[in-house]
C-alpha cells in the first residue's frame, strides 16, 4: 500500500540557474498559524482565575525582599510579616497597565520583535549547568561553550531572541554578568537576555546594553532591550534576588517574563486545573508587583507547568499533562489579555527519540497555546541540566518546519496549475513542466539536517544517525562563524567599563 | 532560569494501594481534540475543487480495466480507449451517495470503530518489503515478521486498524494472501486490512473473514470487516488490480481508501495547491468508480502528498509542505463532506531524532487536517521501504501521547484544588496533600520507552538511547504476547478452507 514507483525516472536538477530566484524566507519575525486551542471550557478558565484571586486575597504569597514588601503595602495589600495578601482589585488594577503589546529591540533592527499575542518567538535551551556534545562530551558549563551557545544561536534566524544556554561557570559569579553581556553583544544582534541575581548585576548589565550598543537615554528607554525570566519558588513564594529582578526591570523598561515553575504532584497540585491555578495566583503576583512598581512596565505572563513522574518525583516534559497545561495556560493568559511564554524541552539525557518526541511536543502544544515566546525550544536536555549541540540542531529542523507554516501556500490558478497537470501525461512526470521549472528551486523547505538518502546510499556514507550528523553541522556554524557588523566596535566600547567595574570588585550575586 | 528546586524532597511512592484506582484511559476509540486547521481560504479550497472536476472531464484518467471502464460508460462518463472523462454531474452524484460515517467492525466488538469526520484512528506504518531491528538487523519481509508485528500492533489499543506492516515474502504470491488473513484473524482482534491485489485474492480473503470469524451472511454486510487502500498511479492513472479492487470492495460493502500518493515536483505539481488539485481528481475518479459500481458502498477520501527532495528526487516526509497538503487535504475533504486519511511517516533510514520528528510532524499534521484516520503512524522508515521495531515503539509513545490529549482535563473545585493549595504552606510539597494522595496513581500518564531518570542514574543503567530500550520493549511484546481468545477457534475454522484452496493452485495477484 502506498507504494507507487518510488523512484521517480528523473532524477533532480541543479539548483540556482540565472533565472530563478533563491529561496528567502523570513524566519525573523513569526506569526502563529493555527487558531488557539482550549482544554477548559470559558466558565472554567473564569472558575481557574477566580481561585487564583482566592489564593492571593486568602493564602498569601510569602514574599522575601521588604523593598518588594513594602511596595506592595503601599500599593494596598495586607502585609503579616513577610506574606502579603493581594486583594482582587489591586490584581484587576495591574491587568489594566501591564502592556498587551511590548518592543523588543535589537542591535540589529531586523531583529525586532513586537511581543503581542499572535506573535511566535523562539529562544534556545537555556539555563543549563552542563553542555554535552559528541566531540567532546558531557562537561560544565564554561564562557567558552557559552560563547560557542551564543554563536549557534545567532546562526539560526528561527532563533529570536538570546538565552544562557550554558552557564559559564569557570568566570566567578561576581563578574560573570561581564563577560555575558560583552559575549552576547559582540557575537550576536538579537534581544538580549539578562539574569536576574540582584541589583548590582541588573543595572550594570542595562549600563553595558547602553554604552555596548551606544545608545541615547531616549533610545534606551524606547522599547525592551533585554529580557529576564522570573521564577516563583512555588508553592506561593518570591524570593530576594526574583522579586529585585522584577523590580528593577519595570524600573528599567526591560520586559521580566513572571515565570511560576509549577510541577504537578510535587510543588503544585496533581491536576492539570490545579496546577495552572497555582501558576496563575504566583504570576499575577509578579505582574502586581511590577505593575505597582511602575504602572504600564513591560510583563509577559509565563507558564511553564508540567508533571513529575510519580514514580521517582522526575520533572517530566512533553507529557499530555504538559500539552494540556500549555493549552491551557494560553486560555489563561488570554483571559487576561497578556502576551506570554511557554517552554518545549525534554528529559531525555541523550538526543534520542525520547528527546525529539518529547521537544517536538512541547512545540505543538505551544503552538495550540498560541504562546507568544516558547523557552528552552531548542538544545535543552535533562530537564535543563545539560545543552546538547546536537539536539539544538535536530531541534532547529522542527523549528524551521515550523517557521514554514507560517507561510500559507499560494492558491491562484499558477499555483493550483491546470495548464501542469494538463502538460504531463498520464503516468508521466513533473519534473520538465513548466511550472516546475519556473519554481522547483524556490517550492520547498531545504533540510537541514534530515538525510533522504535511500538506504544504500545512507549506509555507504557512513550510516550516521541525525545526532552524529548534527555534529558536523555545529562544527561549520562554529568555523564559519561571523559576528555581526558592530559586534568589534561594541566589544571595545565596553572594555574599559568592565576593567573599571572589575578592579571595583565586580558585582555579587544576591542571596 | 527555569531551575527552582529539581529535585523534589519527597520521591515518589509506590503505585496501586488497595484504595487507589488503576488509571484506565480508553485508547480504542478517540475523537479529535482540536478544531480543524486551513491552509486556503474557503474559496479557493472551492477553486481546487473545481480545477479538480475540470481535470476528470477535459484531461481524463487513464483507467486501465475495462470492466472498470464499462461500468464508467454506463454511467455516463466519456470513454475514449482508456481514456476515461467523467462529468460533474457523474461526480457530484457520486458524492451524494457515498456514506459519511462508516462503521468498522471487528472480531473484538470492543475494538469497532465509527469511521467518520470527528474520529481519530491510527495504523501502523505499512506496506514495507524490509523490516529492521536492533536485535537481528535489516531484512527482507518474510511470514514471521508479518506475523511479529501483528502482534505489536495488536499490544497497543492506539493502533485501531491492522496494517500489512511487512511483506511476507517468504510465501508464494499466489497463496500468500491465505497466510496473510490467518495471522490477522488468530493474533489480532481489530478492523482488517487486505491488499486489493485482484479479484481472486480478494474474494478468498472475505471468504476467510466469513469462515474464519464464523459470520451470517447479515451479519457479514452489516459494517465494515476489511478495508484496502487503492492507490492511483499519478499522475491520472487507474491500474488494474487497484481498479478491480474498488469495484470488487464496493461490491462486497467494504471499504476502499481511495489514495493518490502526490509527490509534489515529480508525481504532481511542484505546488502544494497544484499537488492537491492533482490528489482531489485522483481520488474523486475512485469514489466515482466506487459509487457508480453500488451506490452507497463505504469509501473514504484519501491523501498522502508529500514533496519530493528537488535535489534527488526522493521522497520526503514531515516536510512543512506535506503538513500543509494534510492540512489542506482535510480542507478538501471536509468540502466534499467524506471522512479521510492522511499519513505521516519517515524517510529516515535509522530510528533516530529525525525519523522522529518526521512521524511527529505527521501525526500534528493529521491532527491539524482532523484526518479521520492517520497511517503510517508508527514504525515506518526509509519512506515505507523497512519497519523498524525499535521506531514502531518509539512512535507509539507519541500516539499514546496524543490520545490522552483527547481527554480533557477535569476543571471542577476539586481539580482546582484551593483547598490543596491551602493545605501546602508556602515552600512546601504537594507529595501528601490529600487531593494528591486521592489522585496520583491516576494523575498522569506513564511513559512507555521514556526514561526520566537523571543523567547519573541512566548513565549507571548502562546508558542507552531509547531507540535501544526500545528494544526491550517489543522482545517482552512478542514474548508475553496472548492471542485474542477467538483466535485459536478461528485458525481451527481457516484451515481446511485454506488446504483446499491451496491445492487447488491458490489465487495469483493481478498485474
Amino acid at each position: 500500500m502506498d507504494t507507487p514507483r518510488r523512484n521517480p525516472r528523473a532524477g533532480g536538477r541543479r539548483r540556482g540557474t540565472a533565472t530563478t530566484p533563491e529561496r528567502v524566507v523570513n524566519y525573523r519575525q513569526l506569526r502563529h498559524p493555527f487558531t488557539p486551542q482550549a482544554v477548559f471550557s470559558e466558565d472554567r478558565i473564569a472558575a481557574l482565575h477566580e481561585a487564583a484571586l482566592r489564593v492571593l486575597q486568602e493564602l498569601g504569597m510569602r514574599v522575601l525582599l521588604p523593598e518588594a514588601r513594602d511596595i506592595l503595602r503601599a500599593a494596598g495589600a495586607r502585609v503579616v510579616e513577610d506574606m502579603v495578601f493581594i486583594g482582587r482589585d489591586m490584581a484587576a488594577a495591574a491587568l489594566d497597565t501591564a502592556p498587551a503589546s511590548i518592543r523588543l529591540r535589537a542591535a540589529n533592527p531586523l531583529r525586532e520583535q513586537i511581543y503581542e499575542d499572535g506573535a511566535l518567538l523562539f529562544t534556545p535551551g537555556s539555563g543549563c549547568p552542563n553542555v554535552t556534545d559528541l566531540a567532546r562530551g558531557r562537561r560544565p558549563g564554561s564562557l567558552e561553550s557559552y560563547e560557542e551557545t551564543l554563536k549557534l544561536q545567532q546562526s539560526y534566524d528561527v532563533i529570536h531572541v538570546l538565552g544562557p544556554s550554558a552557564e559559564p561557570q569557570d568566570i566567578a559569579p561576581h563578574l560573570r554578568h561581564y563577560a555575558m553581556m560583552k559575549a552576547q553583544m559582540t557575537l550576536c544582534d538579537k534581544p538580549m537576555f539578562i539574569y536576574a541575581r540582584g541589583g548590582g548585576q541588573v543595572e550594570q548589565s542595562l549600563d553595558m546594553i547602553r554604552i555596548g550598543l551606544n545608545l541615547s537615554e531616549s533610545d534606551f528607554s524606547d522599547g525592551v532591550w533585554a529580557i529576564t525570566v522570573i521564577n516563583s519558588n512555588s508553592p506561593r513564594v518570591l524570593d530576594n534576588p526574583m522579586a529585585k529582578g522584577l523590580i528593577d526591570f519595570a524600573r528599567a523598561g526591560q520586559m521580566s517574563v513572571i515565570t511560576p515553575f509549577c510541577l504537578a504532584g510535587a510543588m503544585a497540585p496533581v491536576t492539570v486545573a490545579g496546577a495552572l491555578t497555582l501558576q496563575h495566583a504566583e504570576a499575577l503576583a509578579g505582574i502586581t508587583l511590577v505593575q505597582m512598581t511602575r504602572a504600564g512596565a513591560p510583563i509577559s505572563y509565563g507558564g511553564f507547568s508540567s508533571n513529575v513522574d510519580m514514580k521517582s518525583g522526575a520533572p517530566a516534559f512533553g507529557t499530555p499533562e504538559h500539552v494540556k497545561m500549555q493549552i491551557g495556560a494560553g486560555q489563561l493568559a488570554r483571559f487576561i489579555g497578556l502576551p506570554w511564554r511557554s517552554a518545549a524541552g525534554s528529559a531525555s539525557n541523550v538526543a534520542d527519540m525520547q528527546a525529539a518526541t518529547e521537544n517536538n511536543m512541547g512545540l505543538w502544544g505551544g503552538l495550540m497555546g498560541n504562546a507568544t515566546m516558547n523557552v528552552h525550544s531548542a538544545g535543552w536536555l535533562e530537564g535543563g541540566l545539560s545543552f546538547g549541540y546536537e539536539k539544538f540542531i535536530n531541534d532547529v529542523e522542527a523549528l524551521q518546519t515550523i517557521a514554514e507554516l507560517c507561510v500559507r501556500p499560494e492558491a491562484d490558478a499558477d499555483a493550483i496549475g491546470f495548464e501542469a497537470i494538463a502538460e504531463v501525461e498520464p503516468s508521466g512526470h513533473f519534473f520538465a513542466a513548466a511550472q516546475t521549472m519556473a519554481r522547483y528551486s524556490t517550492a520547498f523547505y531545504a533540510p537541514l539536517v534530515a538525510d533522504l538518502n535511500n538506504f544504500g546510499t545512507w549506509e555507504a556514507g557512513g550510516a550516521q544517525n541525525s545526532t552524529q550528523r548534527a555534529k558536523a553541522i555545529w562544527q561549520i556554524n562554529l568555523a564559519n562563524f561571523t559576528p555581526p557588523p558592530h559586534g568589534a566596535e561594541a566589544g571595545e566600547r565596553l572594555a574599559g567599563y568592565i576593567s573599571s567595574k572589575s578592579a571595583m570588585g565586580g558585582a555579587a550575586p544576591m542571596d
